[in-house]
């Protein structure tokens, strides 16, 4: 394909996605494909000769396209989001075009530096102090494993590194904390039977108390406390865990606290729901994901920590084909993480921030808090719907109890209400379990999501629900 | 940014892109900056409220771009090349449009299902045994810590994963093996005293026999060998270990093959160049980069294991809220790596691999090899320079070396000429340092470099190296 060709194309590519963008609130949000129905559509082998972009271009809209799940729906309100925006869209449409690998400075030394600069900017928005340095993770899972092996090897003297693991570390959470944790405790050698899951409060946040008492009990039954995970805003219910008292327990003794704020972290930006930080300061490290609910594709997860030498300590490599000059002077992102490459991440960062604004971040969430609250209103005011978690942020947890069925019933209820909910197309919500009840939830945090929107979820969920009953009746 | 108005800034951009491709031969390689120039370019605190696209964008190629290292510039012989293609840009593209966050099927069910048709295509491409299954991650970092891990729990019994590590394990590389191995074997918890160099052959491939001994002493020693890890195309000479002999010692006591041929792998596409694979079958994973050598963006790295079930019984998570009803029937892969995010990397793959054909691909890779070979002839009839590696695929190893001077001597020369060559801005080498010589290395591989280039590159050597000899005389 040459220049020209690229032109050509890439105009109509830019055209059909923005019609795509104009158009996504007409299609279902998750599509009615069986699995194995796309695969049937492909060729098993690869075609010897090149083809024209046309047939692929033709081929992406008819045989792939109907097999998507629209994450950038208004009616997303399944899992958390992971909203993009227009800007985020075409910063990543040059981050390919540059195609540069920035595993060092000397491999692209505009993207070191305007990580570092995007980085700081990020910290002053959601209210962190100046102790901490950040650097930008694919997604959320990498970076509390860059905590959980940081805080390994500063309990170890960086022995594990050197001589391999040998001490019984302990590794702290609840049953909240998300599943990266455990995957994150096993892949440091440390073993999921060493992460402790702490009691929890009625809210679902940590009972700091008990994590003392285990801490101490460890301590006395000859392990090495190590790691403790406070979460900000839990995957199943948004719970905040109170992490001024956890931290207190931590420094008393002088364990690594790591913050996962994944989704979270972007309502920091709004003074008057920072609260929720309150603590913080007091943290060795900090993740949140713009990628989840700042408009910046996916990935782009922001990791902050105060100790920068434990973890250039922990992860840093030193061939001689890397080896430069400029080696004292810079960041080397390389040494910052898992992974040697590293793709230009800064670049959409940068400009999301900057045509939206800090205002521009603020307005949406604050908006997407406001319609969350409402939905809650909604439901409580009908005697029919449990609220089955506190209201946190843009998180609405409930279940449809229209009486006298037992918790079985319930669940099977709940389960079929989910169902039906989804097939209407035009919202896609998702479940957890709280307290073992089956619990449907509605996150709402993509960028085009509106009040409109939400009362219409109100009404599939209403709507699908009467015909329920209508059923078991 | 409404759809009208990213219309208006996407042909922009896309123009923009196209003129970059074009005029790309005409910028330096690598710009001429120092730590902080660029900065101080940028404020050191977020707008408030929003700019427009157009500023943002005009900053990006007033303050960005004289600080970009350009890795498709056809003059990029360094480290190993990271090239795309306009195909894959525009895959990218739709990618970062659609903005899908592909964890498991329900999550996108078409980019699971394409993710699995791609990996077979590739298989068959580079000749691989239908034995192994493919998944995508992101650098052949992540793929060959997928790879310890997965040896290690299979050695341990998944008793690793469970109560945490504490056998004394052994992984096998050579002086030679790619940094991250170290990185993977600390990141493990095995520790890098764990890791053993075995030592090399003249070639810089790993000598079996020693491998064997190595083993049988450490067995001896009350040590468990867990993993070797084998390398087609090392980074500094492209030395290529001979598999089949390894994977002999390793069938004989059970130990983990992983087979790390990051960059080479793509020339196993064709068919007289494929001989460094032999034995590559009885190998337990492999892992190369399209995102190296075959026009596919950074990241995309193919892993290829054996045994998928120790691979998802090393990183399966089953948390409530991750549950589908489809979870039986499909992958989700998720559960094949380390984190649980993925973006929709299979899309630029199945745009590359069509777009020029499995013939396409031959072609380039037949004409870098090729023009190395030529690179190479042409250093050998020249007295002065010294080849320092057998020229494997398209790396050429050389150093200048005039006569009458010691190896601390010709050290400094070569890397004062090593800076001249890259002063030219026509061409971008890295060093090495082979049996403790430092050594420069001419790694062809981008899409865009042809003869023409190669040649020039020689002409830019012979020049510098004649200026330095005429500043020593």
């Amino acid at each position: 394909m040459d220049t020209n060709e690229f032109r050509k194309q890439g105009y109509e590519f830019i055209d059909w996605l923005a019609g795509y963008f104009e158009n996504i609130e007409n299609l279902p949000v998750k599509p009615s494909v069986s699995p194995g129905d796309i695969k049937r559509l492909i060729p098993g082998s690869p075609p010897l000769e090149g083809e024209s972009m046309d047939e692929i271009f033709r081929d992406f809209r008819e045989k792939i396209m109907p097999g998507i799940t629209h994450w950038q729906h208004p009616g997303w309100m399944a899992y958390f989001p992971a909203n993009n925006s227009p800007a985020s869209v075409l910063a990543e449409l040059l981050t390919a075009g540059l195609g540069a690998q920035c595993m060092i400075w000397q491999t692209s030394p505009a993207a070191a530096e305007l990580e570092e600069i995007v980085m700081e900017w990020l910290r002053q928005m959601i209210g962190l102090p100046e102790t901490f340095t950040g650097v930008i993770q694919d997604t959320a899972s990498t970076a509390t494993l860059c905590a959980l092996l940081s805080a390994r090897e500063k309990k170890t003297g960086f022995d594990s590194n050197r001589k391999g693991l040998t001490q019984k570390l302990r590794v702290y959470g609840t049953s909240e904390t998300h599943s990266s944790i455990e995957k994150g405790v096993k892949i440091a050698g440390i073993g999921k039977e060493n992460l402790h899951l702490v009691e929890t409060l009625q809210d679902f946040s940590m009972n700091a108390e008990a994590l003392r008492k285990a801490i101490e009990a460890d301590l006395d039954a000859g392990f090495t406390p190590c790691c403790v995970v406070a979460t900000l805003g839990s995957t199943s219910s948004m719970a905040m865990d109170h992490v001024a008292e956890i931290a207190s327990v931590c420094i008393a003794h002088g364990i690594w606290l790591h913050v996962d704020a994944a989704f979270a972290g972007t309502a920091a930006v709004v003074p008057e729901l920072r609260g929720f930080m309150d603590g913080v300061e007091m943290a060795d490290s900090f993740v949140f994901n713009p990628h989840k609910w700042m408009m910046t594709n996916f990935d782009c997860s922001a990791y902050y920590v105060k100790d920068t030498a434990a973890l250039l300590q922990t992860f840093s490599i030193h061939p001689e084909y890397l080896k430069t000059d400029a080696d004292m002077q810079v960041r080397n992102y390389r040494d910052w993480g898992i992974q040697l490459g590293r793709r230009f991440r800064a670049l959409k960062l940068w400009f999301v921030i900057r045509s939206y604004g800090v205002e521009g971040i603020r307005a949406m969430v604050r908006e997407h808090v406001r319609i969350a609250k409402q939905l809650s209103q909604l439901m409580e005011a009908d005697c029919r719907f449990e609220i089955l978690a506190p209201v946190s942020l843009s998180l609405v947890c409930f279940r449809f109890n229209p009486g006298n069925l037992d918790e079985g019933q319930l669940d099977l209820l709940n389960r079929k209400l989910l169902e039906r909910i989804n097939a209407s197309g035009e919202v896609f919500l998702t479940h957890t379990s709280l307290n073992g009840k089956y619990t449907i939830r509605v996150a709402i945090g993509s960028r085009t999501t509106t009040e409109k929107h939400v009362q219409r979820a109100w009404e599939i969920i209403r709507s699908r629900a009467a015909e329920l009953v209508h059923l078991v009746n």
